[in-house]
C-alpha cells in the first residue's frame, strides 16, 4: 500500500518534470476570447437584435476571408450581418476568382455553425449622385452588376431588396455639404430606398436623421469595415457601431419584416439615434429610479442603468449628470425640479434630443 | 471694419452649425493607431531586429490578405517578417488561385512602402517525422512542392534556404513527449536544419532550447498566426512573440548573415531564451543600478530597467524581486548579499536561468 | 432682426474665443467615474448583497480617511462595508486622536448619503493563537480594548457581535501550515466564532472552507485593504474580492440575520466558495442553455452567462470549456455525453468543485 | 539511492498537496505595481525632473495620509513633490491634530526611503483677489498662518519662498473670465510671484501662459490632488499632469535654482506649454527623421518618437499627422513641402503653437 503511494508520488513528480521540458502553455500572452454580450434591452415586445449590414472581404477591397466576418461578429455579440462587397469592382484581388455571390456562399455554413444570421447582400457602388447603396435580401448579387445604375436598382427591386443609402455625408462624394439629390427623390418615389446610414465607420450625419424622420426611412449605423474591428475600434470603451433591429423573433424572416417596418435604432459609441418612441422605450427599460431621502432643499435619487449605453441627462434649467453604462449614480435634485430630462446622447432628430419624464416619487 | 468683423463672426457660427448637420467625426470610438516601438536594446555592436518568421494568409489556411501581414507587423513594431504559407496545401481557398510565390509577390511592394523587410519563404508541411519546417530566403517556393519530403529539403538547400524546425512539441504531432527523431539527425547532418522554434504561438518547449544549445542551432520564437494578432494576443501586456536577430544592419542581407551565424534570441511574453552571452548583454544594456543608502544591516539600491522585458531577480539564498519593464524598483539587500542574481525569466537552457552579477557599489 | 442675428453670432464666436483663453477642460485625462454594477444574480428568494467586512483607515494602520472607504465601496458596486481598524493599536498615527469608534462615527453620515450600509465593527488583533478576528454589529468598539483577549471576546459577545476569524493561513501567524488551534475550538464552543475568511487580500485558504463546511461556519472573502482598492486590484479584470450575503432585504437588520444564518458565498477573482446549495442556485440563475443543432456524432449548444463570474466547465471524462462572464460560448458535445459538469472555479470544499447538471434538451 | 529518490518525490508531491490546502496566492487579482518611468528627454544639458508641487492630505481637505503621497509619486515616476495643505484651514479633520508642518515632517523619512525629493510647502488660501498660492521651500509653514494675507506673503518672502499662483481660471473664484488683478501686479512687483499654474487638475488656462511669457514667470502644471491619482486620472493613456523642471542635478538645491531661473515646462495629457527654446529642444531630442524613398511627386520619411508625448504635426498649408508616443509613423510629403511644421499640442503662448524645422534630407 505504502509502496503504491510512493510510486504514485514518483509518477506525479516525474510527470510534472517531463511536461516542463516538453510543452508549457503560457496563457497570460493570450487575449481572452469568447462572445461578449451586447447589453441592450428588449423593448415594446420585440427582441432587440444587434446587426451590422455593411462590411467587406477579399472579394472586394477588404482584407479578410468571408468566414472571418462571422467570427468577428460572433465575438462582438452581433446577431445579424450582411457582407456587402462592392458589386462593380469584382474581382477585388489578384488571383481571387469567384463572383458577387461567392463571399456569401463561403460564409454561410460558418454563420450557421456560429448561430449568426447572414443576409445575402451587395453594395451598389456608384459615383455621386446617387452614391453607394447596400441591397439586402438578394437572391443573386451578381445580377446587379450592370453598366447603368438604374438597371442595378431595377434588378434589386425585382429581387425584393431592402435598400440603404450608405454614408450620405462621405467627404469623397459630398465634399462641401451633405445634400439630398434629385436621384434620391427618384429612388425614394420608386420604392427603391428604405433606409439611410446616419452613421458610417466614425462619422455621424445628423441631417440624414432628419431625412429619415421626415420621409419615414429607417436610420442605420454601420461599420463599413474593410480591415479588422478589433484594430479599428476601442472595444474596451464601446461596442462596435451597429443597427438595432426590433424583431418579432431572431430569424432572417423577422429581420426582414422589421427592417421594412422601419423598426431600427442607430447605435454608435454612446449614442442612439431613432424614433422618439423607440428611444423612450429603450431608456425606460434600462433605467430604474429609487428615491433615497430628502431635505428641505432637495431630494436625492439613486439612478441605476442596466444597459451598455450611458445616459447623459440634463434637467431643463437644472443640473446635468450621467447615468453610467451598467452602473449607478446618485443625484440631488433641487425641490420643484422638473421631472423632464433632456437626454443629450439620444437623438430623435439631427439637432433634437430625446426628452423623458422620470418617475421621481416623493 | 466693424461690419467685416460681424460678417466674419456670422460666417464662423453659421459654418459650425452647418458642419454639425453634415458630418461629425466621433474619434473616441477609434483605437489609437500607429507603430509602437518594441523597446529592446541594441547589444554587442549589433542592431537588435524584431522578427517573426512564421505566419499565414489566405494563400494557405490563414484568413487575411498578404498585405495585411505587413501592416500588422508595422503596427506591432517588427522589422522583418516571412510569410510561410503551407507549400503542399495550395491553393488554400475556394476561388483563390496563384501559386506558392503569390503571397510574397503581393505583399512585397507594400512591405517596401512600410519599411518592413519581407523574406521570401514557405512552410514544408509534413507529418511527423520530420514535421513542419520553415524555409527562408527562397527564390521559388513553388519548386519545393514535391511528393517526397527529401526532395523538398534538397530543393530548399539548393536555393540556399535557412531552415527552421517548427513547433517541435506540438501535441498533434508529438502527443506524448517532445522527441528528436532520427530524421532530424539526418537533416542536421546534411546542413538542412539551422534553427528550432523553442516557442510557437503560446507554447514554450524547454527541451528544444537544450537541443539548440547542444547542437549549435538558433532558438526562435514565432506566432504562427493564422488569424489576427490583435485578437489573439493581449498586446496591452506584452509584445507579440518574436525572434530577436542581432544584425550588422537593418537589411535583408544582414538578417541572413545573422541567422546563419545563430545570433538570435527567442522573446515571448516576459521571457527570453538564448545564449548566455546574448542574454547577459541584453540585461546589462537594460538595467542601471544606483546605490541609495545603507544601514548597518542592509544597503538600498535603485534598479532601473529601460526595456520592455521585466527582470525577475532572485538572490541566491536571498530575496526575490522584479525590475519592472520600463520602470524602476528599490530593493534593500542584506549586508554581504551575493551580487550574483538568478534571472528567473531568462533561459539559457530548458531548465537553467541566466546568472548575472550586478555592480552593487558601496 | 438681421442685426440681432449678427450680434448674436458675434456674441457666440467671441464667447468661444474668450473661453478658450480662460479655462479649457481636458476631459480625456480623467478616468470615468461612477458606481459600477457588480453583476451577480439574486437567488433563492434573497437579494445577493455585495459586502466587504474587512478594511482599515488612518485610525489604525490604513492610509485613508474613513469617508473614503465609503466612496470606494460605492464606486466598486458594494452594498455593505465594515471598517475594522485594529482595536489594540489605537491611535494609529501621529497627531491622530479619537478612539476605536471614531472611524465609524466619521464615515456614517457619508455612508447614509451614498446609500451604503455601514456596520459598526473592529478588529481584535492578537498573536496566534487565536490570531485576528473581526467583530461586527458592535455598540462600542472601544470597550473591546482589553489586555486579555478572553475579555475582548466576552465583551464582543455581550454586545451581540458576529465574529469572523481573519486570514487563518496568514504566513506571519501560521508560517508552516494552516492549523486550527485549541483556542478556536474554545471560541467555537462558546458561540464566539461565526465565520472564517477563506480568502483574504490575495490568499485563498482551501482548508478553511473545509472547516466552514464541517462546523457550519460562514465562509467569507475580504480585501483587508489598508491602501487603495484601485491601486491594489486589477478592476478591469475582476471585481474586488467580497462576501456575498443572501439577505431578505437591503437593510442592516437583514444583513445581520443572513450572516448569523450562514447565508454567505466567498467571491474572489473568478472563484466562488460556499455551500453547494448556494453555488448551484447561483450558476443556474446565471446560465441559459439553448440547443442549436446536431449531427450524428454531436450536439451543439449555445451557453449564455449573464453574470460577472465565468464558469469553467468540465464534462466528466470529456471536454472542458469556459462560459465567459457576461458572454456566450458555443460547445459541441459528443453524443451520450453526461449532462453532469464539474465547475472548476466553484468550490464546495477545499478540494471539491461543484457538480451541476445542465438541461441539455434534444 | 532509489529509495531516497522515492522519498524525495513523495515529499515534493505531498508538499504541493499540503500547500494547496493551506494558502494559495491568486496573483491575477493584483494590479502590477512598481515605478513606471516617465519617458521624457533630458535637454540643454539639464536633467528633466518630473515634479508635482500641489497636493493635499488629511492635514487639510485631502483624504490620504502624507506618506501615501510619496508612494503615489514614486509609482507615477515623479522625482519631486510638495505637499501643499491649506494653511488657514488647519486642522482639516476631526481628531487630527498637528500643525501646518506636520504633513511634511511625517512624509519626509518616507520620501528619503523612496528617493523622492520632498519640498517643504503650504498653500496660502484666500478668496479672490488674490486667490490661492503655493509657497515652496519654507522653513516653517505654520508661520504663514496670518489673518491678513499681506502678512502671509511677507512671511513667505522672509523664508525665501518660491510662490506660485494656483488655478487662476478656477470658476469658483473667476466665474466669468480669467483676469489678472491689481493684487497680482502688487505681488509681482514685490518679488512675491514666481510662477503660475497654467494647468490645474483638468483645466488649462491659455491666458495664464501669455502672462508667464509676458512677465517672465514660470509656467506650471499640477494635479492639486485631494483624492487618489489612480482613481482620478486615466494613467493607461497619459502620465499624471506635472511640471518638468530643467535642473543641473537631481537635488533639492538644483530644483530651487531651476525654479527661480524659470526653467519649467507644464506637461498635461498630450500637451506641453512653455518657452519656445525648451519645447524646441524637447521635440528635437525626441524625434528622429529617416528618409525612406521618393517618387517624382513626394518623398517618404520615417519619423520616430522616443518619448511619452505624441507630436501632432501640421505642415503649413499641407498635411497633418501625428508622431505617436514611443512609436513611429511614415509620412509622404509632397515635393517642395516646407520643412516647417506647426506642433499643435505644444504651446509657446495661449494661442500659439511651436513651429519647428525638421531636417528632411534628400
Amino acid at each position: 500500500m505504502k509502496t503504491r503511494l510512493l510510486l504514485l508520488a514518483l509518477f506525479i513528480s516525474a510527470n510534472v518534470f517531463a511536461q516542463d521540458l516538453n510543452n508549457i502553455k503560457i496563457p497570460e500572452l493570450i487575449k481572452e476570447s469568447g462572445r461578449k454580450t451586447v447589453n441592450v434591452p428588449d423593448i415594446l415586445g420585440y427582441k432587440t437584435l444587434k446587426c451590422d449590414f455593411h462590411m467587406h472581404t477579399v472579394f472586394s477591397d477588404g482584407i479578410v476571408w468571408p468566414s472571418f466576418r462571422v467570427d468577428e461578429a460572433w465575438n462582438n455579440g452581433l446577431d445579424v450581418i450582411a457582407i456587402t462587397d462592392h458589386i462593380e469592382r469584382h474581382p477585388g484581388k489578384t488571383h481571387v476568382g469567384g463572383d458577387d455571390n461567392s463571399a456569401y456562399k463561403i460564409a454561410l455554413p460558418h454563420a450557421r455553425e456560429k448561430n449568426i444570421i447572414l443576409i445575402h447582400a451587395g453594395e451598389i457602388t456608384r459615383s455621386m449622385s446617387p452614391g453607394h447603396f447596400n441591397a439586402l435580401f438578394l437572391e443573386d448579387t451578381q445580377a446587379l452588376d450592370k453598366q447603368d445604375w438604374h438597371e442595378a436598382f431595377d434588378e434589386a427591386k425585382k429581387q425584393g431588396a431592402y435598400i440603404i443609402w450608405n454614408h450620405p455625408g462621405w467627404e469623397a462624394q459630398q465634399p462641401d455639404t451633405t445634400k439630398w439629390w434629385e436621384e434620391h427623390t427618384q429612388l425614394y418615389n420608386e420604392g427603391m430606398l428604405h433606409a439611410i446610414e446616419v452613421f458610417n465607420e466614425q462619422e455621424w450625419y445628423p441631417i440624414a436623421l432628419d431625412w429619415c424622420m421626415d420621409k419615414d426611412l429607417a436610420p442605420h449605423a454601420a461599420t463599413d469595415i474593410h480591415g479588422i474591428i478589433a484594430e479599428r475600434y476601442d472595444l474596451e470603451k464601446y461596442n462596435r457601431p451597429m443597427t438595432l433591429v426590433l424583431a418579432e423573433e431572431r430569424t432572417e424572416e423577422s429581420v426582414r419584416e422589421a427592417l421594412f417596418a422601419n423598426r431600427t435604432i442607430a447605435y454608435f459609441g454612446k449614442h442612439l439615434a431613432g424614433k422618439e418612441e423607440y428611444l423612450k422605450a429603450f431608456l425606460e427599460a434600462s433605467v430604474e429610479v429609487q428615491f433615497l431621502n430628502k431635505t428641505k432643499k432637495e431630494s436625492r435619487y439613486l439612478l441605476k442603468n442596466t444597459c451598455d449605453v450611458p445616459f447623459q441627462m440634463q434637467v431643463k434649467r437644472g443640473p446635468a449628470f450621467t447615468i453610467p453604462a451598467n452602473g449607478e449614480t446618485i443625484v440631488a435634485l433641487p425641490k420643484n425640479t422638473s421631472s423632464k430630462f433632456l437626454v443629450k446622447n439620444l437623438y430623435t432628430k439631427g439637432t433634437e434630443n430625446l426628452t423623458v419624464t422620470l418617475d421621481l416619487k416623493k
